[in-house]
């Protein structure tokens, strides 16, 4: 579906109602909407007011993905630096497309570096085909461009190189059934649907070479929030000796937060993505349901991966280790950030 | 839904097509196939070519629960006792009766056994409600009566110790949303369903107090086949040094095998069930489709998880160490069948 945002109200509708999703398509969208928060508050009564308001309003769509506010902070500061109205409406929108371009460049870059992983691999394997098993959608549909995760994988298959992707179904909202599958078929990338449950057992089985998951927040010290079932794989890597990399843009790093599992906040979303399932049925979108009337369910939308568990973050820079020292290697000029 | 199965060829269909499901109810439906298998043979030309084909026909309706080739086992060697077709058929029933009364004791007494787990958890607790999480079905809709892991939790909830139930969804088939979360219910026992991509999350959050599963084959040196996901939930235990048991009558134990990983048969079962998702619309029993036509989806039904994961076996003669010597302690007269 494409659908036109021309306010701010649509603009946090679609956020928070998951019309976009996917943690660089929230930054590009809280970059875009903070430009119509501007020009809503360019013709209110009271520019800095309506701003303000505006800029909470986007805020609160989404908790957990640190790009919104990464976004909406650069929007303030750009925006505060003009004087008139005007000028801060043309600078929001010059930002925002900054943003997006970023994004889509961050992307490209992470897939460059992340191949030099797959091209080892295949290289260890002898040409037979390199199992990588995703969580979640990381890719275009996820981001302005390219994607995280599965950006080194259309990389490799650019390169002619062989992959074969394990798509977990991603429960409770099948992003990975359902985009990531559709993503992939899309690019002509072999691939095989799973459900959640099933990515140890494959690991066990030796049916599995590398992991290779988004991140909608990682902190100074290599701690990596992403979609709820992350850390389960985590684990399964680890029991099989397999690597497991988060592939994310420097926008998704909270430089301010030390701890995930303390620090980074994890959305509670309603329970009836839970009861209820979303598919197709007589060329039609259908809920059905799964659970008793009576039977209450909890729906947390993400989880954190302690960054003992990730092998190495795959960033726009390069590849470095989930830790503060890998990271501020990479990004020198943060170390102030992260101290404060 | 209750259906009469009169034939061995509607036995056969309800247990492969998953009519009933669940450890010691395949086994006691193998039990009384094995009795309409005694009976058809009894009025055919030929008793024990009839029998042998009928036997084949029930062996091969589920691989991984031992409880069906132990039942169809024990039938053979009662069956083979008798002399006149007549008597084959008269021990053949009374054989199934036992195998159906003694899986209802047994789960009986593994809620007896198990019951001691929790109480522990509760003086620790000091009456704040123990919370269990639990994979899959394995109460009294997968055994003749109580159900292995979630006997205990009947029994505390009896015993009126507070328990709240974490009810994996369980994907592909969705037993624990359609099942557990049911049987709980009906029970009174609070729960909560999640997807199973949650239970790692909810036990970094100090959320989950024991995990208990059932098992579908345990190997003499204590490795547990349980439905598909059961390993990355242990692993996800281990990691938060939570207790994690099995529970299961001995039934359900294969003396014959000693490397879980390498010896228990894996189900494969049809991939639409990945690719589809039941659930109630409108009063209805409807399907919905979650992967794009093109993309392919496997769906393996089971996994092991290693005996090192599990803190320990409950069992109908109590509880012991998932290892040979813990078994042994249990099963003295295994000793020999184990080592043959």
């Amino acid at each position: 579906v494409v659908e036109d945002l021309a306010t701010v109200d649509q603009m946090a509708a679609a956020i928070s109602q998951m019309h976009l999703r996917g943690a660089g398509l929230i930054g590009a969208a809280g970059g875009y909407g903070m430009y119509l928060a501007a020009s809503e508050a360019a013709s209110s009564k009271d520019f800095e007011s309506t701003l303000h308001a505006k800029t909470d309003q986007l805020m609160q769509t989404r908790p957990t993905a640190v790009n919104l506010s990464n976004a909406i902070h650069r929007q303030q500061a750009a925006i505060a630096k003009e004087t008139s109205p005007e000028k801060k409406v043309h600078t929001a929108f010059e930002t925002a497309r900054l943003i997006a371009e970023e994004d889509a460049r961050f992307c490209r870059q992470i897939g460059e570096h992340g191949l030099k992983i797959i091209q080892e691999l295949a290289e260890k394997k002898r040409g037979r085909p390199i199992n990588i098993l995703t969580h979640c959608n990381a890719g275009w549909l996820a981001f302005v461009d390219y994607g995280t995760a599965l950006s080194p994988v259309y990389t490799a298959h650019t390169h002619g190189i062989k992959v074969h992707v394990w798509v977990d179904e991603t429960r409770p909202r099948n992003q990975g059934a359902m985009l990531t599958a559709w993503e992939l078929g899309e690019h002509g990338v072999p691939h095989t649907v799973i459900a959640d449950n099933a990515a140890g057992h494959l690991m066990q089985r030796g049916e599995v070479d590398l992991v290779l998951v988004g991140s909608d927040r990682t902190t100074a010290k290599g701690d990596v929030a992403n979609k709820i079932g992350t850390y389960t794989k985590a684990l399964a890597a680890r029991d099989n000796n397999l690597p497991f990399y988060a592939a994310l843009p420097s926008s998704s790093i909270d430089w301010t937060m030390h701890d995930g599992l303390k620090e980074i906040p994890i959305e509670k979303r309603n329970p009836d993505e839970v009861h209820f399932v979303q598919g197709w049925a007589e060329g039609e979108i259908k809920k059905v349901r799964l659970t008793p009337e009576k039977s209450p369910a909890q729906n947390d939308a993400f989880d954190v991966t302690p960054s003992r568990l990730v092998t190495g973050l795959i960033t726009e820079r390069g590849i470095c280790e989930a830790s503060e020292g890998g990271l501020f290697k990479l990004y020198p000029e943060k170390k102030e950030t992260a101290r404060r």
